[in-house]
């Protein structure tokens, strides 16, 4: 399978170099308007072909996927131009800048019988797998609550806000492990250097009384990436920074007896054993990546596609309604 | 100086201990409804008179201070007795269920030229101190955000819920160390055992673009008391559970040169040594004590006095208000 | 059962609480030297006698048992009065100052029918139960090594080298835990500022291929308690500073295949899950007391008697030929 | 600068990638014996000669530079034939296996006008740099002592046993930082698996009452890299495994007063700020490899060259030989 690259910048180059690993597809063009981003890429790779036009990628008739890895401002027209010209896209996460650009590809897509994929990188994680599994098992009981922090210095965007930038990474996870999607959204914030909101929280109200809250910040002395996942029969906790023990479930709970007295605590604490379950040890962006080429070899569709590209693109949607007006709900 | 403490539950040991190691007070009542808080009291303490009538401690002659160390919906009452009857009081935080409470408790000393103090214990501890020290002396330069977390497993309250047992602490920090007041709260959560919200996030606005977001959650199987403070030259991670090293500060930072380009990032980081002062190694409560036994002795108001707690228990109520809208902002 | 004891200085308090606060003991009468000492003991327990001559300890007609809690070059002394008194003992670790005051006093003991017991407080902590009954069961295998590091700033002891300060500690966990006996202890160490060593190391052959190793210090900036215990088929990993999960089982290990090429690696390693057991939160002080009473009254031998204590007494003084050799091996 | 490169294994590789990305120097031939490590060499770099035969890179008319990256005991013959064809070396860790061999190359070099670097890459990190320069400032004041731990599970080595494996960072980190070398050296261990020491301790007394010690271990279900170092006037702590923070100098120390007294403590205590200082972010074997180059260009000793390898060499001979007697003390 042929892919063309567009975008050369921090992450693009990733994308290349585990397609160039892999046995089933290979790299014929990248595209990228900065030139000294050219000049890396065609020093990593002399043999492919590299220009600062990215409509030679989307139209060139030896390729078959296009991997748009550029800002959301310019996904909608790359990878439209992309499905218009035959090729599959994979796109980079956010999917698109706004609902109706995302409702657009989805549809191009199906006339064009194209797939499309989102690259949600952490869905192919040992440790969300690992997680996806415990839940789905039932380990943690009934969900009551998804707590993220992501916060770190930097890396300032200048065309979207920290919430447009780190909280994909969330709202995609919550949206692969959650049952159920989001009825509203409340979303608080602050800007302080160049216009666009640098410290931002937000809460999503799950159906059955599930919360989840995510902290983004791009102002933090020290990178954090902890989330704890409260359910009925056990708790979580995945701090993605550690080198081994990333994932640590906790038997331990509470249980309330009765209702009555008031000196009286009415709860009963449960306190266990902690277990940390080994990991699978992969590349996230390979098993991503190995997963399309197989997804357009046998026509399945991924579950990180066009829709769940969507979902997160209209989640944070809402959220900056909500973030402009300090905080009022929104519904979805 | 002669105190009756009412309240000999989870806290109230720890006062009466204080109060008797301490040269200038002795406890001659303490109160108690339990009769297993009683006989605690009375074995610790032979020589202390032990009763289940809290009013014989609030009109008692020989009695000069009133601690009143019980559940916040008691306070009012209690302590309104206490200074009927000419008695300095010094209340468990929050200072009282409502805003008017609060008002009539600081009005009634007022007139009977009476002290209270509503126990803020950690603005007494040596991190707060040297926090607050740091942040005076302009180390960190105009304040950006403040940021805490503490949660834990339980302890469950059956009256109130986890915003009012968990974030008056961060709330009188923050009245301690932010110039300024908020100006607006929204505040999001859920309940899923006793009716009563077990998780809350609360996000308050200040003047100048400060903002502050508080984490609280019964339901964590991790205990978590961590606070994040951003300002323009440097930063402070305050990580109360560390046994050494509690507060951290970084010169780190970020400047914001131009606004023009896209591709290029407009933003420059600065990264430097991070510096972790050594903090007064005292038992906070019984500073807090003394301090307050010296302010009665002087006439010096305390500055964790009523008025103080009464602005811990309005940023509650909006809180409360927003919490129950889901997160409207409500003004202060 | 009436205690006397003798030694109300750093650890002595701890003692007197705990005997306290049991049911079926009581403290008649606290000994001590030092002023400063006696009046902290009178002011905390009014009805308890203090004194500074330890023979009216040793010799009152109303007291059962005496815990000597003082210096180890005065145990001997101490612990010899009171057994010819015909009371029992309890001995502050380590036991004595070399091997003939031990078996001097497990001699008198057992002529006179009276119980010895050496306070190893460690082997009481939920932590070493635990690690005791995990071995026990075979979780960890066949024994490969136990390597433990305990160091701090301080406390400064005048009369003896670290060695004897923090390695019993070691040592007496070690003799619990591990089947047979050392064969031979070398010791290494320097002193850089009263003349006894402050930093030390000592390594303790066991029978089938068992090595233990002990790294103390005086001279640390950070306090470490980590012991790493590795078997043929799981290795622990106990580090006493965690508040939670002092003890982590790792389902880790390597296997040997075959022992022929060169390039090509011999050995397979293992590595699954980690699970860290929840451990009895009782305070060990209390439970050795306890069982100490119960020994007495039942006239069952305790595991941690005169015997156990002098083959630490015995290692240490292995150790300390060693160490003045710097690290000749010496046979035990 | 044409460098040939002996041996892509598990390092092979990170020395090419670095010597192809340096502007003067390039690679024209790796030699390996294995046929998959030539496979993976020739597909990551098509353009350098991939052999069998190490004789075609030591004999190679337009090869400058070999560095040999092979096992430790094929060190000698490469690099004497290397040198025996007038080029210079650059030589893994540890240097040889024997002092025979050392002396030998070091001799053959010196006649021949060469340049022989061993690779002891540690000493280009920012940390070792950084403390390098704090102890020659006098930052510590008098050295007391050097305390290493370096243990993970495996690399297992069927030719050497972990000493030779895993000390000679610490060896050569020892010899740069402490003015002086190690009089005698005590080392014990066990083997349990392959009839290697995969446990090991070493003590090295240097002059002046400093003294270092070495604990490494295959063994360990944890990884562990901490050094402490403790002075006269301050302490530091290097944790390499931080991603920041790897180095924390601590304002702690010790004094002692006076030397009389019994129950009286002698000694003051100094507990002050912790500093951890922003380390140079670059890649060490990058700039050692640059170090090199201007080295063999410029015609300057390097500091790790061939005697600081041979120092390296005589301390584990000296360790192996306590080894084997159990620890007896070996003079260097």
């Amino acid at each position: 399978m042929n892919f063309g690259v567009i975008g050369y910048g921090y992450w693009g180059p990733n994308i290349v170099r585990n397609l160039a690993s892999l046995e089933d597809s290979r790299v014929l063009a990248i595209a990228d308007a900065s030139p000294t981003a050219r000049k890396r890429a065609q020093k990593a790779y002399p043999e492919i072909h590299v220009t600062s036009d990215a409509s030679e990628v989307t139209s060139s008739p030896e390729i078959d996927v296009v991997a748009v890895i550029t800002p959301v401002w310019t996904h909608y027209e790359l990878a439209k131009a992309a499905l218009e010209n035959g090729k599959h896209v994979f796109v980079e996460k956010p999917f698109t800048s706004n609902t109706a650009q995302g409702e657009d590809l989805i549809n191009l897509a199906r006339r064009k019988n194209l797939k499309i994929m989102v690259d949600h990188t952490f869905l192919f994680t040992g440790a969300v797998k690992k997680i996806s599994q415990l839940m789905d098992e039932g380990t943690l009981g009934k969900l009551y609550y998804y707590d993220s922090t992501r916060v770190n210095l930097g890396l300032f965007q200048h065309d979207i806000n920290v919430l447009w930038d780190l909280a994909p990474h969330d709202l995609s996870i919550m949206d692969h492990l959650i049952n159920g999607s989001p009825e509203a959204v409340v979303a608080t914030g602050q800007n302080h250097l160049n216009g666009h909101e640098d410290v931002a929280y937000m809460t999503l109200y799950f159906p059955e009384k599930v919360i989840a809250h995510v902290n983004v910040n791009w102002l933090s002395p020290v990178k954090v990436r902890t989330t704890l996942i409260g359910g009925e029969k056990r708790m979580l906790v995945w701090n993605d920074l550690e080198a081994d023990e990333k994932v640590k479930v906790y038997d331990k709970g509470v249980d309330i007896r009765n209702r009555e007295g008031v000196y009286e605590l009415l709860v009963n604490y449960r306190s266990g054993d902690m277990w940390s379950p080994q990991l699978e040890q992969v590349e996230a962006l390979k098993q991503e990546l190995t997963y399309f080429v197989d997804c357009i070899s046998s026509g399945e569709e991924p579950f990180n596609n066009g829709c769940a590209g969507l979902r997160v693109v209209k989640m944070l949607e809402a959220a900056t309604e909500s973030l402009r007006q300090k905080g009022t709900l929104v519904y979805l």
